[in-house]
């Protein structure tokens, strides 16, 4: 039951980099509302901002063996999302498998799980989002899966999906929607432009999103 | 029932300055140990430091739509406290409230919930402390209330009452109780600089607060 | 029942000093990977990294009055540990006792509880790992001890124990195996370089730790 | 700053009977879905339903004096509803003090921190509503207050307030409002009657409640 | 983007049924301990046991119209299956919908949010496993979809899916794997009837799964 | 680093039996407020009252080879005792197990950990204390160790230590105390035979204890 699948399709990289402009929150509200990872994975330092293919790893709890196979499976431009198969957070990565990482040329990890060494990763500009930060270390004795479907902090992502990742948290975009989304968020950033500088002005959203008549008829009250 | 509140009271400006001074810490000591809201409240990025007096929100969960009602009842310098009326963490607020805030004068966002596009409020200078960062976004479906008295994060916030917030979490002032309380925090401040030094030249708090005797008494063993 | 045990054992300061060179993810991987502190213990600022001998507190939920108590037991290079003798969020410690402290060469510490005036405490360099950030007051009206046994975040802590801390967080390692446990960490870290250059020049980990054979045994399937 | 408040208005025993009879879900929505407090509240032991006026204590953490200040508070038919000054878990109440309450005709015991001694309390009947069950003993060092206003678990009680609790949780009617609140409640019950024997019948939410034209207005599509 | 998805594909009922026997803990390992529920889903009572066909449910937070869209889907013999579409414990579910429900042949209902009325579903023997109970109310305002795939409490679930829940938990059987998963199953509990026996006899696991060799060449000492 | 201690010192039997009588709450004040396993550990079914002595495991998380190395070491009357290397909420821990371990005469279980097949252990009158109820399966990859001094939910347990679990949680009696704490807890309980009397009787706790006089002198003002 345990595999590795090493032929995936991936996103376009022209548009995975329109993404990556887009951000995590225009992102998903472009697609629907969805996609969003839960919101205790964080960034282990501000500013980062990123959109990745991904490759997917399945990982048994306390156990990191499957990120050195994983690892092999990167194409450049790639990032890894590792989900355990039950709730763990053991310190699977550090700053040497970091440097594997990038020699493979991985853009980052997002991890349910925790993560380690994180000066090092900090200094090296790894970026990582993950669950914790926790030293603890892990075994190489039970086997997972590489680029399989998992659920990973509460959304479910396929190998090949496009990761949208910056200080607001993560956002997955499905493989085959990556260039519609990537069009609606670009649509919705020009809109909000506009809107940006009406607000700047002092004008009220009351008036520019014409709200006070549905508010009214809702029945509120200005006392 | 669903109501907004037009003319509240506030503090005078000079002493909300005064409490902005003071800080959290020592305003919470000053009126008795009181006022704190939960430690899970945590700013989006280190040392900001303000006093402000308050604009209430009691808003559904998941959604914003009082906020837009709120920020026209702002005057310049309040800050804006919003509770949920059931638990979320959704992001309510991002960059384009925030810019309609600013440009009324709003110093910040105090949010029992989530709150999102953090690298641009962070840019912008604009300061919340949240219980989340969370890029879920919200709906503008159902009514709530602007300046009626709320519970946020633990603690009583009535519209006019005085948020002192920075790197420590978010105490609340009563409105009537705020000259008495940046008093009572100036003395403490006062107090503290000379302990300070005594203690900085390696005087012992046990000498400094005459603790010898009262720790015998209680029965403490040096062995 | 309430001691305060005033002679306690130290290790070498030049191997604690070593030790602090390794930093708390190797070092715990040295000692077998026992030792660390839960994952929520977390440090009020970045960067910081040391190895101290620890002067331990057990403290009655919400009364920090064995600090000033502890402050007076500590030798130039020392560390505080606290562990609540149950659960407990309160501001134990803010600059005040940090200014003391320090005036008797403490290096930092480490609470299983909150500490408050962190913006203080991060500009006077004074760095620490608690498990809340809380402005919440204390008293000072009941016993504990000073320099006993503790178990502080889920770690048995022993006074004269060293502890490690980091932005990985806390690990304590048992004073009688500092010396054997710097050694291995040292040995760890020698290792670790040539793997590193190894890993960045792209060699991937599969080969270097020779894993492929038993990935295959264990029935690893690449489709 | 510590009062006991000895003479506290009640709401007649009258409304606070048909309250019992309504239950925490319908008086919560018959009040405008509000007064619950959180619902980590849980009952001991299910199947305990009532309502009573409150005898409001604020405690500081791990110290119980206040529970036998406030005993003698009690008229009977109150219940004890408590609320430590920070976060608690502590054991605050056991056997004992449930057998001094019950002989003042306290009828239970909402607290926002730990309970102890649960088997003896449920075989003598004695409802309690808490945060947690934990042994840990308290001290009696600190004052606290009696009949003074308290947030507990997140809601504002006053004392002589009305608490409805039942194993759905607890929720807290304004004294000025019992009777108004009861009487809605009342009228829910009685179109809710009706309701269900349709609903049983095999008829649906969606005919009954004229649901579909909204829906298909609001965009549902059926495929 | 909302929709109800009204003809969906189910298993055989006699292979629900064989499902029911087996029980949480063997079906989940019985398919290669895949398809938990998290462990924070918990049933409202002890005793229930049953497998039945998904009817999923994604609804907004704090809103539980797609409850009553839901209900019209049900096939006699099925179980709700409802994911908020950010985490929320609102009271979604209580005793009017589990008449409604029930008039429809509805077995239950999984919920990764909350219950209220509890009491009333427990007498009319209507098991639910949520995440909490809690009696807060919800709006019906905003749509969500009925019969799409969701995450539920971190497992992906698409309609028709088999839902095994016990005392245990929540785990869900992917539908096109029911018929082998029930299999293997069977085939799990028949071997550990054997192993049952020999154990109560007092033989030793280590001797019936011949665990000494392995364990030494692991390197365990006996001292 | 892996080892089964298997000859352990244990309390006297009668000491063990006097100590259950007294139960948790008791025990834990007699031994000075200590000792006491986190809140969170809960059993799975309520009524269960026992002491006994140690046999501790020190396992990896999601890993229970252990357990089966374990079982050999138990003594008539014993009872298990684990804690994983890391946090883990896995279900270590079943029926089976429980048939095992029964035969070899082991009172229960107390596992910071997760335990599955909760209806089968409650039909045997199996008692487990748990910090989870958790169908996940586990491994028998990794070794750890047996009859060593571990921390459990946050105590340290030696083997041969007195556990005593009831439904306030679990208290751990050190082997060396433990008849004096037996003496102590007795002493404790026939103390509070005579104050449950007078208490039940109407008499205040403010009376007997005497508390009147230091309240005043605290500052307690009743108005």
């Amino acid at each position: 039951m345990s595999v590795v699948v090493q032929n995936i399709e991936r996103a376009d990289q022209a548009v995975i980099d329109r993404l990556a402009v887009c951000g995590v929150a225009t992102v998903h509200e472009a697609q629907g509302r969805k996609g969003l990872l839960a919101s205790y994975m964080r960034p282990i330092y501000s500013g980062a901002r990123l959109a990745a293919s991904t490759v997917t790893i399945s990982a048994p709890p306390g156990d990191n063996w499957m990120l050195h196979v994983a690892i092999e499976q990167l194409s450049d431009g790639d990032i890894l999302v590792l989900a355990p198969t039950s709730p763990c957070e053991d310190g699977y990565f550090g700053d040497l498998l970091a440097t594997s990482a990038l020699a493979r040329g991985c853009k980052g990890l997002i991890i349910d799980a925790g993560v380690r060494d994180v000066a090092d990763l900090t200094e090296m500009k790894f970026p990582v989002w993950s669950k914790a930060v926790f030293a603890q270390g892990t075994v190489k004795e039970t086997l997972g899966s590489v680029n399989v479907p998992i659920v990973c902090a509460g959304a479910l992502v396929n190998p090949g999906d496009v990761i949208i990742a910056d200080d607001d948290g993560v956002c997955v975009v499905v493989l085959g929607e990556a260039e519609a989304v990537a069009a609606k968020a670009e649509a919705r950033i020009a809109a909000e432009d506009d809107k940006r500088k009406r607000l700047a002005a002092g004008e009220l959203g009351l008036d520019i999103y014409k709200m006070r008549e549905r508010l009214a008829e809702k029945g509120l009250k200005y006392v």
